[in-house]
């Protein structure tokens, strides 16, 4: 039976590393604040959100929300986070994405400060990550990956490293996340020749393909660690989320794996409010 | 005995391709122009100049070189090359790097306009390698290997490419160039366990690492396609060049290799200008 990864423990770590740094930050009169930019209001943005702000309470920071309707046009909508990307108070921005169809989502990712870009919305976020640049804010996921893989003292370097998918909010910054630390990074995807050996021959697998339940056992060998960055709907159990791997298929025999939920997904407010600390301390440095 | 991939057709084939688009520009009065700033005059960038303005006049387009001395002050050089930059018969710009330890080279690259820059200085243009940009211009010796294995006709997608090397200017955006093309991609490096087991899994190979003759019999094995991008003075013949790949050892197994000299080296220069001409199409359209 593998150990589980669960996030908890880790979310817990960071809080409480966290809830010290915004102590000392308000004895100089500092409050780090997260900005959260809706556009309407899926029901899976405000499930995060209420984890976002929940999170920056138990920590010490403020946090605050700016909520417009689905059909707001381009222009003000771009007044407006331009407005919110200027308020010395906000540190750190996330906005919901995909933005409606109607927006110019690109446009509208590249007004958001760099130095307040805390889930790498941005294009200069993006090539912080590719170029190793440590001012920069790898997206939370991928970032809350290494936090598990720090916190349960997993070896990375000269480490087979597989990474399945290659997103550019999970994929691609796991790959250069995982390479930073020196491991040996694979990725690959739904194009891959013999996808089940290229996997089985990871020491460390991410799964972030987002397809429900996809590594089976074929796919995984013992030994093995496997971060699961999936949440899909679980086909077995209407309402219930899932992985991007089979637990039932992989948990026997694999070394540790992360559960879903109760794995990667419960670390990514955390990170989220240490990306916002952190840039709060460079904006006043 | 391996197939060898000589870059000069390779060369020969773009460079028709590019006497071609420079003819019907000028029909329209525009001559793309390639600007290459040099600071000092180290034979290496020396000789690669050489090469780039023959290219350049082979294809029919301007050049201009650019030249300053070793003691130029930050202010002088932020200032020439903000100049150049906004040139609007200069449409793209080449600097050779590293420039002298007393300049600021991070301010200097920033100051190179993304439109214009055709190998890859710029944070803007990483940027858009690891997102892929199709406007973007990733550095031209990744990308000059890609000429090789699309002229050479080696099937990417789904294969396993492993690329030797990290840096930015070579292994990073051939990762990401191979992953565009939808191969399973591994990046490895000294710290690698078991560096030659994970390179002779690979059916692409791409050496650039930059040490003479590391990639030794024990690295490759048959069926294997090998791209040789180092280029490193030889250890065993003073005065002459060789490749990350042992030659002698890995041409009598692999299938098919690239040559140092005459294999990668021989297509960057034509990259460069065929970088610049599209950033002469995209400023004119």
């Amino acid at each position: 039976m593998a150990e589980s990864l669960k996030g908890k423990p880790v979310a817990d770590a960071i809080k409480a590393e966290l809830t010290e740094k915004v102590a000392s930050l308000k004895e100089k009169g500092i409050t780090p604040k997260l900005g959260i930019i809706r556009v309407g209001a899926r029901p899976d943005d405000l499930f995060y959100e209420g984890g976002a702000k929940k999170t920056c309470q138990i920590v010490g920071m403020d946090s605050e929300v700016f909520e417009y309707p689905e059909d707001i046009d381009q222009a003000s909508f771009e007044k407006a986070v331009t407005e919110i990307g200027a308020k010395k108070d906000v540190n750190g921005i996330l906005m919901f994405s995909p933005l409606p169809k109607s927006l110019d989502e690109r446009k509208i990712r590249s007004l958001i400060p760099v130095e307040k870009d805390v889930d790498c919305l941005t294009v200069g976020g993006a090539a912080k990550v590719f170029t190793d640049d440590a001012t920069g804010f790898p997206p939370c996921t991928p970032t809350a990956c290494m936090e598990m893989l720090h916190f349960y003292d997993i070896p990375i370097k000269g480490k087979k490293c597989v990474v399945l998918g290659r997103s550019l909010v999970v994929g691609k910054p796991m790959a250069m996340l995982l390479l930073r630390e020196h491991g040996t990074v694979t990725i690959c995807h739904s194009r891959t020749e013999n996808l089940p050996d290229v996997c089985k021959d990871a020491d460390i697998l991410v799964a972030a393909v987002g397809r429900a339940k996809m590594v089976t056992a074929d796919f995984v060998k013992p030994g093995q660690i496997v971060i699961d960055v999936g949440i899909n709907a679980d086909p077995d159990n209407p309402g219930k989320y899932c992985g991007d791997v089979n637990f039932a298929d992989a948990e026997p025999i694999v070394e540790k794996i992360s559960p879903v939920p109760a794995g990667v997904g419960s670390v990514t407010t955390s990170v989220l409010c240490k990306h916002t600390i952190m840039a709060c301390e460079m904006q006043n440095s």
